[in-house]
């Protein structure tokens, strides 16, 4: 099926903005542009997918168009189950996806319901309309390798002359290249299929394309000597790539990986094989693939960590490459390497920050230009904001509705949130005309207070709650009660089946009162559930932040007044 | 601590009354009159806790005194751990309780992270403070047992004559003899804590204790012979007790069981011990004691399976024994008997039907002798209801506020579900004052719509989607949509940890249009949800349901339009 991407201008096919909206955005998702197989309905990540099947999309698209103001309608894995009465500050679509219970919440139980057509794996952002291709995640990966700069090479420029080595050029690992080099950085990325490695270069993202490995150590090295970002992108399979260096001797400043680890049967290589031959054999004799997936990961983790014995910083980006290789190949060292978030992320989640985003449902990218204008007013102090937003206007290209993504926090003003006072800002520039149409703004899964996930976002907290999901479900009714118009819970996402559950929501800002009281409280609530959360661990951070902005953490607050 | 139960009367302490109500079922879970240990915050099955512990405990109900009309309180595993703005038309309060992410999720990591204090077992209603006491499962065991009787003996007045075997007189389990004697049978009933059978018979629940297992067996007989209803409870290991009638060649006509098999460390008891004893041994070295437990539960197990062999009716009643013996020692024929739900209840669920009920915060019993009335007024040709509502006032002693139970589900009249009715003439009796103050509407986690529990409510669904969680995390979501006043998720309940995950919800009926719009909305979206996923599982009972009260069911109604 042909797919042409989200409409866009300001008429509407449906009875509100707030339907409309969930209307684009999914259809955004499955943008040519955006979504990496939208003929398969896969946006992202493996097979992360924006609705069940084709016919499960006709009835969503039906459904949306046919909405009223005062309706609900309920998504399950993707497929329309039910249309409720509910109220106007209720969410117009609540979304569940992928989701099982406990003793059954693996990739076996998952995919035998999957192959009945029974489930759908909703990834984090595809299953909840709200990605917007890898300019999405650019923030995010910018900003990791940023403050890995900082801490481990404080008087340095940024990554400048520093080679960073990783693997996976798909919709969110196609970042890399140049989040490293907007850090001034060179990368040497791996990946088996040539057709991403071309897409990045089309999109500015990646510059040089081999399959030399002496080449493009060679080009790196000369690069990083004269203090020159570059990114190349070497058309191998990465666990091969990290052996041949090891062999070569040579050693990165920083290495890491993001390929579909988490999905060792429909995301991850083996070695060994074309990424034609591994679809066929995929196809023929799963379980044979899925033996010398595991394979691969193992050597590909076991040259992470001699990399790292060698000298180079090494993290996990997030694919769960470490418990796939734990869990499944009993290598027990697997963990010797630290995530992302433990290492760089925390801090920002203690004061409520993460990846806030929006979208221009106008499709025009003059009034993404008016919010970048918007941010730098409200945050005339942030010289980081203001360089990241720069960096975005010149080197990142809109891919489907114009979108802009910046880490906001809870940090207040007036009794506003950093988030709620641009939603509120954007908000009146739509009513004042000054934006052609309503914006939607949402945020990732991976955010500070809407997930659990041991192994990537919650990993080794400071009180061993890693694993307790209280906090995403509580962070989900908090959204539905706050009165968002998207509210999704979600299973697995990043790192695979049974290892995490997360939210996501959506406000729709059509200029009215309604949106903005909306705005108000959802962009108070949520991210203030980031900071309550990191409180409730013992983080100083967040409890400082709770304390300088009035946000109440009930046993904390009552045994200090005592 | 002494605990002295829940505040009745018309004056409240709170800043209305949706606080009010939610601390009132607070403290009623913990009255002594209902609940198991209130001094532990016990409440009942195994270790369901209304609060994580006092201190937890006096934080929620400091915050639900100060809590304001357009505030919400997050409670997560019985602590309060945030409060934030939102509105009228939301929930007051959100839980959830014992919620872990899919690979973490079991007793295992459960009882560690509970031994820091860093999570709490919710049970069913006791952590969304909804239990109220045996008399609220009273008529699903009532209802469970007329449904056997039906099937196995259609042209039999009832159980009368019929000979029921069982074990457990807690929380739950203590409403097996009375529902057996309210369908006319005998009932033997096999208990470890001497206690716990005293007050079944102090509460009218249970007729004769013995320690003997022949003099049960005689009485027994002699009252199956003449016809009688008549209970016994028999102080002994439940698993004994099968060994023995076995032994002794004798086989009733119905086994089951109710010990709190579901935990094995803090529920169930291994045979060779005094709960002394037992309780000693948990202490000192929990490993045998869970070990032994085991071991028990298998000859338990494999008692009821002999049974069913020379032809008694075997059912489990929810208490996961065949999980667990299945899981932990091997017994592949474990399953060989049906679990209560698929056997009797889901044509039940098909209809949006499960336990209602409701409890008079006045603490007056002249207020639920009111709606009695309601009910029969509004339903005037359902003879059963008639029935029950009058064995209940005869037969069933209030404990702790009063409340009623009764089974009502989706059927319109006037587009208005026979929850909704009876939910609507409350508020309006209450507005009128001819029921003293308000009342708050709940229901069992056991019900239609909320529950993924493939060994209990979900176990052989008929498209085998048993395992998917999508259905209560659309549910609670809903329920919070639709502004039920306290919304709760749990994971585990009776199954035990891992093992389902459910979802409740309160309304409170003060008499206001507001009460009424909740009321309206939530009374139609919950048991929807039960039409729509026994819909979407393919059960005709449920998709004619949805025809005749025009239930959206979005997939089915597209593919037949066109
Ligand atoms: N850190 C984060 O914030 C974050 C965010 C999103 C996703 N992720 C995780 O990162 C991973 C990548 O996500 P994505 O959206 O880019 O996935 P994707 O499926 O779109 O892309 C994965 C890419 O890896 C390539 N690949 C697979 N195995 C390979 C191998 N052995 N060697 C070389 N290339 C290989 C594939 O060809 C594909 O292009 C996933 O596991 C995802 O869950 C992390
Ligand atoms: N079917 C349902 O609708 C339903 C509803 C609620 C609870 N349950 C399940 O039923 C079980 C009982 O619930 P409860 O609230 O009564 O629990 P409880 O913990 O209050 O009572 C369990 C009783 O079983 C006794 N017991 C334990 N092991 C025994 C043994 N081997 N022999 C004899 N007696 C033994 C205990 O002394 C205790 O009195 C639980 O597993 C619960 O999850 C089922």
């Amino acid at each position: 099926r042909e797919y042409q991407g989200s409409p866009i201008g300001t008429d509407i096919e449906c009875e509100g903005w707030r339907q409309e909206a969930a209307l684009r955005m999914l259809n955004n998702n499955l943008d040519p542009d955006v979504a990496e197989k939208p003929e398969e309905l896969v946006v992202y990540g493996g097979t992360g997918r924006a609705a069940r099947s084709w016919d499960a999309y006709d009835t969503i698209v039906d459904e949306l168009r046919e909405l009223g103001d005062t309706e609900t309608l309920l998504v399950q894995s993707g497929k329309p189950v039910g249309r409720f009465e509910t109220h106007e500050k209720a969410p117009r679509v609540l979304i569940a996806n992928s989701n099982l219970v406990g003793k059954w919440d693996n990739w076996e139980h998952f995919h035998e319901l999957e192959a009945k057509g029974q489930i759908m794996y909703g990834q984090m952002t595809a299953g909840s309309w709200a990605y917007i291709g890898t300019q999405g995640i650019i923030q995010g990966t910018y900003e990791t390798l940023a403050a890995l700069a900082r801490e481990h090479y404080p008087d340095n420029d940024g990554l400048r002359g520093k080679i960073v080595v990783t693997g996976g050029l798909g919709g969110m690992g196609g970042a890399q290249p140049l989040a490293v080099t907007m850090n001034h950085g060179v990368c040497i990325a791996a990946e088996v299929d040539e057709d991403r490695i071309d897409r990045r270069i089309e999109t500015g993202y990646c510059q040089e394309k081999t399959d030399d490995l002496s080449t493009a150590i060679e080009r790196a090295q000369e690069a990083a000597a004269n203090g020159e970002p570059y990114s190349i992108g070497i058309h191998m399979n990465a666990a091969d790539m990290l052996a041949e260096m090891l062999e070569m001797g040579f050693v990165p400043d920083v290495v890491t990986d993001q390929t579909s680890a988490h999905d060792e049967l429909e995301g991850y290589y083996p070695a060994g094989y074309t990424v034609e031959e591994a679809d066929g054999l995929r196809e023929r004799d799963p379980e044979t693939y899925v033996a010398e997936s595991l394979e691969t990961m193992e050597r590909h983790v076991e040259g992470i960590l001699e990399l790292q014995d060698r000298g180079a910083i090494a993290f996990e980006y997030g694919n769960n490459i470490r418990g796939q290789v734990e869990d499944h190949r009993d290598l027990d060292s697997a963990f010797d390497f630290p995530g992302f978030v433990p290492a760089y992320i925390r801090p920002l989640f203690c004061e409520g920050k993460g990846p806030f985003r929006w979208a221009a449902l106008s499709g025009d990218p003059a009034d993404i230009h008016r919010t970048d204008d918007a941010v730098k007013e409200l945050f005339p102090e942030k010289d980081d904001l203001h360089r990241w937003i720069d960096l975005a206007q010149e080197q990142v290209s809109f891919q489907g509705l114009p979108s802009r993504v910046c880490w906001l926090g809870y940090a207040t003003e007036d009794g506003l949130t950093e988030r709620a006072r641009l939603a509120l800002r954007i908000n009146e520039l739509v009513a004042d005309g000054e934006i052609s149409a309503p914006v939607v703004v949402t945020r990732d899964h991976l955010d500070a207070g809407s997930v659990a996930s041991p192994n990537r976002e919650t990993e080794a907290m400071k009180d061993g709650t890693d694993a307790v999901a209280d906090w995403p479900i509580l962070n989900a009714l908090l959204n539905c009660a706050a009165g968002a118009d998207i509210v999704s819970v979600h299973d697995g996402g990043g790192v695979g089946i049974g290892n995490s559950l997360h939210t996501n929501n959506h406000v729709v800002l059509d200029g009215s009162d309604l949106a903005a009281e909306k705005a108000r409280r959802v962009f108070t609530t949520d991210p203030g559930m980031g900071v309550i959360r990191h409180a409730d661990a013992g983080y100083e951070i967040a409890q400082d932040m709770a304390d300088e902005n009035n946000v109440a953490v009930p046993m904390r607050d009552r045994n200090r007044d005592r």
